[in-house]
């Protein structure tokens, strides 16, 4: 989702999975690869560019991607990041790519992305994914009002429920606690 | 935060306080009144417009943000959204309002709007506000990736941390479980 | 309305009223604190940021929207702005934010805002808000021509017409003379 | 100038000049030929499609520019518009075009665009071309804020000022008149 | 490249590989799942939408990603897409993806995208990649030009030249006349 | 068409002809008059500007579209562009124009624009258009998938065919292996 509700995920012995985000630029020319903010403290909305003519091959690509990661941590996940800072040359034109690895049972916690859509594809297991909407007040009549998604009731108030085992982890809390959580009413900023 | 940070605000003794949003449009004529969507089940990424010849004053007004809301709920705030549903004219134009009526302590609780930027105006009181960026390894180095909030880190693991009397309230958890939380370790999905 | 119609507005015994207005900006991060242009003479499209790690609380605040300022001047009216001038980190977030008191009878002089949407809410007194569309040629038939609103007709040959009083005070121009141009015919540029 | 200043120009034997506007669609598919809103009343934000598949070479193409039109009209002008209206196929595609006749002396009178650029290819004669920038103090320090055009003051205070002839024809006004408005002090509203 | 360049690219031994692409929707609600063109011969730009009420998890999943697909065509590979007709919840949020398969020395003959950016991930085997910038003249100082790529000197007068065996095929022209091209000078439209 | 399809144009006996192109900027004041990248090898995606207090006429003017350039090259045709490379001014407007000069039968070989729609005026003579969209499968249905041309089918598979003398001049081959190509069956990477 664009800009977005964050995206519950958990999943059951997937090894592997890639997914693409895309966000939202304007470029001005073919490309701009990217280089350090030439002046300490000193940042442009975006990055300076190199200059074209010394653009090479290695700014366009980036090797890696087909090595795991460990994933013996409390998440039980492992994220590769391919953006800009890996690619140079993805600069302005709005798309990354991250290899996530998981455990069994290891999850990517509730997130958003605030400039970004998403798409994943599963390379190996299986993965269960969600994503819960902007308050229905908000969603049911699809308008230009800003959206608002209460963090709180997006997370345990969601109608179905989240999977009280992946809220527990996420969160760190006793699965009793996410039960009784979930059985509350939960007040939205409608 | 353009589709962005959830804003972590609460607040002492405001009696009202009005805020404006700013999403995205691409407007192709002067305006588009808003319209109900005319064929049960059929929408557009938006909203149908009227005849612009058929547009009266009254598309362009809303009456009542003088009226203060209840807060006598479990969060201690009530608001009152100024947007197309309110105003048909507002269509295409990128910007609504609202007005927030906090009681002693009440608080808006964390949320995040995936499709504005916000600007908020202390009418009465003293408001405390707040906002968690996204994930620092992301933020630190401006660049073009997604960007990326975890909710659980976001809310939990912030640094400095968030008023755990707030976090409280707006999570229905006990102070102590809250500052338990606020004592561990977060992981993110960086 | 969003880089358009001008707002041709008065206002009968109004104290104070805010408005927030839209740009339309494509921030590329959670934010962007702008800095002063680092060069004489040197500028980019927007502003230069502030190191993100460097943003303090101060460069999200404005203290001062409470104060009246002083309306005894030729248009009986003053604006007190809070854009990325007063704060900071307003920058790429396209939204601001301006307080305008009136005298009693005083008046907001016709304008245009090339880069914004507009929307107003009365704080106290009653605000007589209008605005002219495009020429109605271009305007009948929503199409994706550029628009044109010719000055002249606008102002003194808008159907039904401004009030006069309101005009002769904006255009310096003794009454008689505002309804004798009221009374012509004037041609525009479709 | 998009979204913009008012564009203030004369001309002295000019007797034709073309000129292209550029709004700013975002068009999702090769082309979108624009239909008559099909259902009265009923209008998008922008136009219905033809089925691509229906779209024929005169849905791109217009001819009868080389016709020069009659100017002995009080503005000493006239326009031939080349937008959607005249060619389908412009739809989405951002770009329009028109010529301009002018009388010797004949005038385009002071106007804004609210959603295009312009640029002015003149064909024949001399064209006199100036335009109005925003309110100084909004544009003397380029930075996000939403612009504000004073009409009154950018057209009779502007400095330099315009030709009083040309502004006495275009707001049929005595040109003596003219002549002590532009001596006046002038107000804004920033 | 966004909206952009040819990609030239050609492959040994890859048996799959993975892209996501990314277009530059402006959604207005959290989804806008895509339903069929529900008059025959009314289109508008993008596609209509269902009640986000009746939006199911099928709207959001494609599943086959993991079939190959016949490569014993004269190109050598085969395209498997996955974007708005396949998963009709991707209307409105700018992503899509595709499998391609290639059988060795298969190709993706040169092509453009003209309103996507592309990023590829190779899954297995060795893709040899390669893209042709917009006339160097217009590149080489990035500015504000609309950009040209004259196809016949991008393809047969880029500097390094490409592989004559890949154009060969792509062209299905005899590898000599190909070399012959390639030594060629070629006139371009800057 | 806007970063799209190539524009496949020939002409008979066309002396002059101009067009405009429009890219797709943000302007985020009122012009950013574009000055020499000021540090070597340092470029942002677009142009620095110069301070707008020292901004002139110049900056919005060229002058020299009257004369006609030398066609006697392979190609039979001249561009005179006129960008931001000659109107500094043009930066961030998103509009520029050029001047072709075509010798009979010359011609304005098969080209993309990726970042710009383009509207062609003929001056004299008669100039023979053509575009070729996307691949048919893409643009059959409108949907928000990123558009393909494969660039041989399009040349050599079009349906209608292009013109096999336009062709042959454009790819410097013989007229007869441009016919026997157009009889060719061509893939397509749908």
């Amino acid at each position: 989702m664009k800009g977005v509700q964050f995206l519950v995920a958990f999943v059951v012995l997937a090894l592997a999975s890639s997914f693409a985000s895309a966000s939202d630029p304007s470029p001005l020319q073919d490309f701009c690869v990217a280089i350090d903010d030439y002046k300490s403290g000193v940042f442009v909305n975006g990055k300076f560019c190199k200059d074209p003519k010394h653009a090479t091959a290695d700014d366009f690509f980036f090797s890696g991607l087909n090595i795991p990661k460990d994933t013996s941590n409390p998440l039980g996940s492992n994220v590769t990041q391919v953006n800009v800072a890996q690619i140079a040359g993805l600069n302005t034109l709005g798309v990354s790519l991250a290899r996530i690895d998981y455990a069994p049972y290891g999850q990517n916690p509730p997130h958003t992305h605030p400039r970004a859509s998403e798409i994943l594809f599963v390379q190996e297991g299986t993965l269960y994914v969600g994503f819960v909407t902007s308050n229905p007040e908000n969603n049911s009549s699809p308008n230009q009002n800003p959206g608002v998604i209460t963090i709180a009731k997006a997370v345990f108030g969601s109608d179905p429920p989240i999977n009280p085992d992946f809220l527990a982890r996420a969160f760190q809390l006793d699965q009793k606690v996410v039960k009784s959580l979930q059985a509350k009413f939960w007040w939205d900023n409608n």
